[in-house]
């Protein structure tokens, strides 16, 4: 659907293929009562599922695990003023059992910065949304 | 100063440097008791201040207007693992000031969107902070 704003609403298999085509999100949250973003690398887990690769002791684990947290990616195109964005809301948490954690440890995202005791975090896609803009200069009747 | 983490704490003229580089950053704040964020394109105004143009009556002015948000712009290279991000945390209010408006209508950024009744929100730079990742694969000694 192009609404009257320029965007386009995008269902959710749209925002999944989008979200798998880019390397970085950022991870929405509170910290201290200020609202909070963090830019991450990550990787979609076959359930849709946001994963993403840190250090246990990490500021992020202590912040996200067990709390519902948003997960972003875009694409915007400056000369064209077009793109995409996709959100996920969902519980974040910290995947605790062993075989999980041995599977990631083999297929799961590998963190871009070097970490210690590695963690996974799993943002679970309840609920997925996303946009895409649509250049109204070039397309307006 | 680079930390072992493979990041580097950005002081204040840098991240502001950064943030002038990119058309388009992030707005992070509440939605129903829910974290949000909506990609928006911004221009810097010259009190460092974060300037967003929109329509009156949209969702995001309802949310933000007089609450503190959290404003994101980054820029990653997925083939060296390096780029920068940048947060500036302050209050956000729309700009009721007539002769403040209208000098934002001549000088202030113009949405990527149609918008009605162009309003200014203006995100206050209380707190600027910023990182730059560099990749440890090429830097390591």
């Amino acid at each position: 659907m192009l609404t009257n704003d320029g965007f386009r609403s995008l269902d959710r298999p749209e925002c999944l293929r989008l979200l798998a085509e880019v390397p970085v999100g950022r991870v929405v949250y509170t910290r201290q009562a200020l609202p909070a973003v963090l830019p991450v690398n990550f990787a979609l887990d076959p359930d849709s599922s946001v994963l993403l690769r840190t250090s246990a002791g990490s500021d992020l684990v202590r912040a996200v695990d067990g709390v519902v947290v948003a997960f972003e990616a875009d694409a915007f195109d400056a000369r064209s003023r077009s793109g995409w964005s996709v959100v996920v809301t969902g519980q974040a948490g910290v995947v605790t059992d062993p075989a999980e954690h041995e599977r990631l440890l083999r297929t799961g995202p590998h963190s871009w910065m070097p970490i210690r005791d590695d963690v996974f975090i799993r943002i679970e896609s309840a609920m997925v949304t996303g946009r895409e803009l649509v250049d109204l200069r070039t397309t307006a009747g």
